[in-house]
């Protein structure tokens, strides 16, 4: 996005960041590239989204703050690695956005998180909700972060929604869990049915003024918009039905954001990670609209 | 679908048997490499689907029984063989999942299907009606399947829907011929019109209660769901939206099933046969509920 | 499309032409191997639409005239050379398709056009407003066309209509250009809004029976279905939403038509080539159905 | 190669003709869209090789006849159509270069060109002898031309030559029955070890003076350099050595040329594709520089 | 290699077997799904190989035991189960052949081997010497295994020969370290030098009729012939060199052999995959050669 | 190379810089693209050759000074502009190396070199002797930089080598400019013929001492080495001849360096990325060596 880079960020509202890592990926690897790809391709992204007046680097102070540097061989090292990293930043900025890497890394950031503002509200969209036990010998991989973060007690669980949630579930109990804990999951299928202004009104009930951490598994969309995933889930929403429903959300409280399971190997075009660009763009859009109204409003 | 290997199927409800061959196609080839390419990315497949309770391998008894030895060279030799070892199965099993493959083995399926319940109800989903007559030489290719079986009266052609066509055929009368027989015909327009709850209406009312061959062309999809086939048909249904229509059809008397079409010399990041694999799956899953169903009422 | 070739085209009524150039590129380059691609993949359409009687080459004489030999070198040079040819084409036939190549050529196309029927209406479906002020270095490149032609006065804004227009623009005031001469803007999200049929009436509206070029950039497709191309824009209609529209809009005073931006060095499966052949075949058949109506009056 | 496009060739010294067919492939298949393939690269090669004095096309005169038009479906009647085609171009202009389609084709332009000029010399470039007997439900499939040809005597087997030969064999008596007929093996590592020199004078002294089919599958290289391929064989010689020695057999009598097996489904850059057209434009010049000489000495 | 498929093999000479893990692996992943790429592309080997009498499955009895099962997620984990599952195959057959996987995984294969045989000469192709330290926060990944086995004296360092090794190490007291115990180090410039034959006999001389673990990384060759591989590295041998040279190098009393770090998604066309095929099949056919000779002179 | 990023450099011995532009390319383009693709891959690229002792970034200055600023849209522009950039490189810094980008490209950097240095001598790699004169409509494209720099009188011709030529030129007389010139070409087989060790001796006396210009058309190798790039030509040298060949030359007296013609959109798992920054890994070595050696005399 044509970000000024900034290895020691202070005083940005956001700041972006990659986490180059794929050590929690169980089936399909290469969110490792997912950052280098993005930034990439985020040469399509201008600074000024239509009618919308100003571009969004002229309403927020954002900076690159390059790569967390993550050992690809132990994954307790790397979790630990990047949850240091994500908290640094937010001792010294606002807010970060975090461009994956695999889904393992949310944990970190939510931990971050919360030391920073307690336990958040999280609009998570994935195919997958991602609340598994521990399983294939491990415990921290990319299909458990939110029941850890669940069971770590550092979401709000019942200002939680999973949106995109759709076909097949390692274990029979793998959304009895998240339900029983109060978080509101919204099927692909549900989203299809309640349209996009329904489904927005929902999310804005549930998460309230919370702060929030918006986690984005790029799997989220139908593998026609996304191939370059490492569980690509068919059936899933289009990319004009998830941009939109970001843009109608309305002022969420933003303190942390992700753009997760970008894995170039299986994209072509680039196609996937211009998508993830752009939702990284609206996300980052989304909170300077907030903020700015705050400033006029200061 | 991590079925266990049985190359002697004897007693399961449903044998998945693969149909390496693409001898019948006009255009791109490639279908030949199909099932092994759906059987490499089905891995993604657990036996869980969300909100459904009980795996599908838990409800009913399923086997692979590998792959028909089609040779590539002589339509008539493989079209008999197919049409056997089809037979075979049935003899000894209830129902059988065929993945393609051609869609001209579907002939050889229908006519094992018709020699042992009669003339059945069809299900057909495909951008071609494939009612063709005999042409560039061949009589018995993937254009042409329907029109034999129509001849032959093996399907009950006022039980069966085509649902997706549209685009460009080589001749004219390619659909009056299906018409006139009474096939209902519900064109990718139609069925944007009409919507998944509608259409599944219709096509419960038009089917009713007759045994019934599914016959899924995976070019059915938009080309941007499943580009990993031989003659890509633009303007097509979304995943999302064939796979609801598949779990909203009801309870129907299936007796064969078939996924036929899939080219991975054109698919890219697996997304073709990770969808033929999720249709295949919802097959199966609909396969169960209904018999599942008989076994708790008996 | 299994057309004649004839290099010296005479009282046709559409004469196809291909534009081997994308030296007006500012991104992604290939746009030079768009015709070749197109041709490769136009076997896939037969004279024949679903539903349609007799098949367009049965109404209206069409021939494939080759292409423009342009030279990839200076901008000026092959302006004026596929302005030449392109007033040539007109000169003895009575309307052209040209396909891309980047739409830089399309200001060469209206050129043409505008000196033999005066101003005329424009259709324009694209990711991107393309009137942009000269920049990167450039006046007359694939960003600029459309401000071009207002500024020259030889497209009738106010029976102008862009329809697909979504997210980054290079400047504030991009937007803002073609508004304030009375061009309407459908954008992405107004489309999926107003729906097929209501936009298709808003067009037939505003461009009335004036004289009308056509010009599709294939990025007015989401990428999923048309990855193919050098500036991709999430959140864009699907194949079905388009095909329909054009189907929809009813009879046009169509006088030339585009397809262009296709690059096949980032398409796969050869997508969006198909696509592209298949908006090629709806224009010429919404032309055909014109004017065989006028033909049958007379 | 920029040839002049002429269906009904007359009186010219070489006709490139494209023989779109792969019903006789028994496992990858993609060698329908060979010639397709290799039209679209040949605009790499110019006139002019580097040394050679005027271009090929200034020395005779060669046209493209297009493609032969070959049923997929029928093995039978695909080869008496290429048969029936080759045979007319030979009745009507000095010699063929057949682009392909799959190896099985070489039988039909062996019979052709037997058919006028009596058993001919073959050099034949292949990584296998494609001398085996019938299998897999196939007679006349790409494993088993020079079998037939041998059977048949349409062939001198004493003056024919297999170059490249490697790898593994569907049954151990596959190279036994080319040798006990005469026919001279140079394996892969034969060639490496002889080096290009002294195979070339191999070749020439086997050969000799008789009228000579030369045939190259373009399997013949490694994979490395040629990966577009139906069969590809590891431990090939490279594109130096193989072009090398093409000018260095001398003037070999050429009545007929193939260039076979080129899979651009495989295919990747269109490296293979561009490799085809050089070994083509190779034997072009081969071609006229005898018979150039042959004009001046008359 | 149609392999008969045996989950628990027992008194077999050589048991193939393969191990889908990539956790060892600091740049580009993939070669867990190495395995799976090598079987589908070994169909192309059939069981003779040109000039050799019978095939090598008559002449010794092989078995696929399928693949290891390998938890992604922890390295200590992974490498202790293929070490157990390996050392479980030796107690019950004589040899294994394992398919990688990622380098890491040879340091098992040789504790196991080491195990059953005491310190073994290696034969070690590869374009990196995997003699580094622990680095990038791992001690066990691909870059260290030989480093680890000279450590803990697994193998006899002064029958050990690296063959291929070229490029640029991580640390400069990469090849100091091998030498310095004793190792033959030939460079991919050393073997261009000395040839095939010499290189074999300098093998044959430091190797001796030590019981030998032969382990390919098929990073050895030049990424030409071998791309879908981690790290590849520029100026390797060829195809034909290596597989000559293990052709020549004579009776090895071979004891266990692996084919190493095949990442299918850096592939094109299957050329990795049908390589390290071929590799193994020589592999396989060396190990034949001697123990038949065995057979018969007993 | 990880070189530390420097947009302002001053005082370094070797200032890499990128040159994303392809308005000089003929047939294919994508070489825009190149410099951000040789970054990605050049992370293979540790600082330590094998046998080498110190990495080369610990014997000479370099750092990367970024790309270019060249627009798409006008030659002239873009050649003035990159001549004014790499002048004020050499004003500051001892040499530079470009990485392209197409090969128009090398005149402004033969311009900016004889602005500094005189006349200089050349080793030019290539396919293809790029000394041609205008065609195509273009002056100053891809073919031509060779022949413009000989009639600027900016290159010693007769302390120039042009090593790799093979193939086809647009006219017949393109490699008698530089012969009649002095200009001493090695065509592909004749560094076959010749072997690395004396055709490495011919350019060491042929170039002698005179400060010299490298520049490596990325197309040099056989496209199975480097497959992307615009102008394939198939008969090329192996990677490791031609690395082989830059470590033999001896001490050249380097004043520029370039590495041109990268097209990612025809690579495939970055081979091409990869073997272009060994390549320049190579030159800076040669570099390095040189000029460590003078350092230690002094």
């Amino acid at each position: 996005m044509r970000l000024a880079h900034d290895p020691h960020p202070k005083g940005y509202d956001v700041v972006v960041i990659g986490a180059p890592y794929d050590g929690g990926t169980s089936y399909r690897p290469g969110a490792r590239f997912g950052p280098q790809a993005i930034r990439c391709e985020s040469g399509l992204i201008h600074g000024v989204g239509i009618d919308r007046g100003p571009g969004v680097f002229d309403l927020i102070r954002c900076a690159d703050a390059g790569d967390i540097d993550l050992t690809p061989f132990n994954q307790q090292v790397a979790m630990a690695t990047a949850q240091g990293r994500l908290a640094g930043i937010l001792a010294d900025n606002a807010a970060f956005l975090m461009l994956g890497g695999d889904h393992s890394l949310t944990l970190a950031g939510l931990r971050a998180v919360a030391a920073q503002h307690g336990p958040v509200a999280v609009l998570h969209l994935d195919a997958h909700s991602d609340t598994n036990p521990a399983m294939i010998g491990g415990e921290y991989h990319h299909g458990t972060p939110f029941r850890h973060a669940i069971d770590e007690g550092i979401v709000a669980a019942d200002h939680m929604v999973q949106l995109g949630i759709r076909g097949h579930n390692p274990r029979p109990d793998s959304l009895d869990y998240p339900r029983s804990h109060g978080v509101r999951i919204v099927t692909s299928d549900d989203f299809a049915d309640l349209g996009v202004t329904a489904t927005a009104a929902l999310i804005r009930r549930t998460i309230g003024d919370h702060p929030v951490y918006v986690s984005v598994d790029i799997d989220v969309f139908d593998p026609a918009f996304a191939p370059g995933t490492g569980t690509p889930a068919p059936g899933g929403p289009t990319s004009r039905e998830i941009l939109a429903l970001l843009r109608s959300v309305g002022d969420l409280n933003l303190v942390a954001m992700d753009v997760m399971e970008v894995s170039p190997l299986y994209d072509h075009g680039g196609i996937t990670s211009v998508l993830a660009t752009e939702v990284g763009a609206e996300l980052l859009y989304q909170y300077a609209r907030l903020h700015v109204k705050d400033k006029e409003n200061n």
